[in-house]
């Protein structure tokens, strides 16, 4: 299913959430308002504050607190991929130059940290304090994910078990943070809270097996970065492990990570990759997740929300960007 | 007066301020601790935080949000220095060596993220939807000070109002955001909250004007950085700004900025500052400032809190560090 078919029953309120996005451009400092523009305009798939608004929609769909929660995940999740680019020196983004590559690495910093802040502005819109805590501690969460992936980067002794800890915490959090708000906002009853909140985390692990997955069978021209940009960086990935538990011996992962020959390996190791049944493994890992995911679903009521849910855990599996 | 002398009334207090802080460091990662632990061990001058617990006692001192909301300050005040040396390079804060010298700016990005975050956890738990929101656009002030002083970086054409914008973002809002949240969490009339937040940012100009002069006139080893820093990275100051006004023709600090003998014209742009009227002027500056952050003082009840701030204003003005 289409992306715009699955987003249809709450469409409407997320132009409204882009509206919001849109309205931070508008500050004092011409400088400013043309960079935050430029991050606010490249968009992305916008499934976070989707998964906000849908998880909302199963009790009391109170917009006054769902929209700036969908716009405060949004931003935060838009924030921390403005520092990740300046940190790994990205220099394409969804098809388009990153911060740093237009305006520098400080800048970067600093306008990462404005978004930072503007996220918490409207997340401080919901009043309430236990979804206002959520959000921070989800953001230490994430923060303290990528700085293990920082410390962990080029090392090739690394376990399963080490790299679903860091995408737990660099993406599965904030997944399950967008779905957690959306249920508490809606005033949800506890154990439904819950259920949201575990299916947005499940969905998080499929979402971002998916991405590393696709970081090394995608089509450059439809993710908008290049191929193996993991591999390239030093970050260990799913596939990337199970190339390295199948070829103990000359793997090319390993020597291109003690610096010999990097081009060709990093070229070695995406083929074995494909060529093999591993992304198939890593697909069927992911598919349990998803599973989960919707597992989850059949704890709540049944309504529009519920199968729009349903088929999102079907696209995240499916995508091809 | 000692700054001792100063904090007594408040003293057992920061130090359940300090014990918060502290706190952060217990994370499961070894690593993180270790760097959580030598950010929050450096210390400083914990101004900001007294500032909290000073502005909390004209009426009702609730240490339950008091407390919280004392480390939030801090620690955002942390994080932004973190992520400020890094975008500088700097290699020296506080006589130690920086987070980006041990551990690299990748690091020091991350990590600065993750002390925000904690900070946005302690400001939670003051409850309170008015502070948690002063609390972010305090954060998007500050950071965009921040811009426009990166951006405004090497140019030597700025005016002394383009100066006191970006002090009143980058340091005055951060003070102002301590007293004012010091009010409203001590439940203080609207009133007293506006003087309390008015003394807040006249203290805080006058500190940044200060800590500028310092940056021209102080004492390396007291200072725990390079003498001339601010220059060196290309920021203009008000004694910078004075020493551009008076000497027109033949400027070391045009010089310096066009890259020209570098080490020879800084030298000579702090002589210059030295060596004439202008660290008096400055101080002139600054000693008004003073004195209207007093005189808001002489609108609150008169007790032992406000002895200390005022002790605090003329502190800030005759500081060597």
């Amino acid at each position: 299913m289409e992306l715009s078919t699955i987003y249809e029953c709450v469409q409407a309120d997320l132009d409204l959430v882009k509206d919001n996005l849109r309205s931070i451009s508008k500050v004092d400092f011409p400088w400013l308002a043309e960079q935050l523009g430029y991050v606010v305009r490249s968009g992305g798939k916008r499934i976070r504050p989707v998964l906000t608004l849908l998880s909302g929609k199963f009790y009391n769909y109170n917009l006054k607190y769902l929209l700036p929660m969908a716009a405060a995940v949004e931003l935060m999740h838009t924030a921390t991929l403005v520092h990740d680019d300046a940190i790994d020196k990205s220099a394409v983004r969804r098809g388009n130059p990153t911060i740093n590559k237009l305006w520098g690495e400080e800048t970067s910093v600093l306008l990462g940290d404005y978004l930072f802040a503007r996220a918490g502005v409207f997340v401080s819109d919901t009043q309430n304090p236990r979804v206002i805590k959520l959000f921070s501690q989800t953001l230490a969460t994430i923060t303290s994910g990528e700085l293990s992936q920082l410390l962990s980067a080029f090392n090739p002794e690394q376990t399963r078990q080490e790299y679903f800890n860091r995408i737990s915490g660099k993406t599965a959090s904030l997944f399950s943070l967008a779905t957690e708000s959306g249920a508490i906002l809606s005033e949800a009853p506890e154990k439904s809270v819950k259920t949201l909140k575990e299916y947005g985390y499940n969905l998080g692990i499929a979402f971002q097996i998916v991405d590393d997955i696709l970081d090394f069978t995608g089509n450059e021209e439809k993710l908008g970065k290049p191929i193996g940009s993991d591999l390239a960086q030093g970050t260990i990935t799913l596939p990337a492990i199970l190339v390295l538990e199948r070829y103990p011996t000359d793997n090319p992962i390993k020597m291109l990570f003690a610096n010999k020959d990097k081009e060709k390996n990093l070229k070695l190791a995406i083929e074995m990759a494909r060529s093999s049944s591993i992304t198939q493994d890593c697909y069927g890992i992911a598919s349990e997740y998803r599973d989960k995911a919707c597992h989850c679903l059949k704890l709540l009521p049944e309504n529009i929300s519920r199968q729009a849910l349903t088929a999102l855990a079907d696209y995240v599996i499916n995508r091809k960007k």
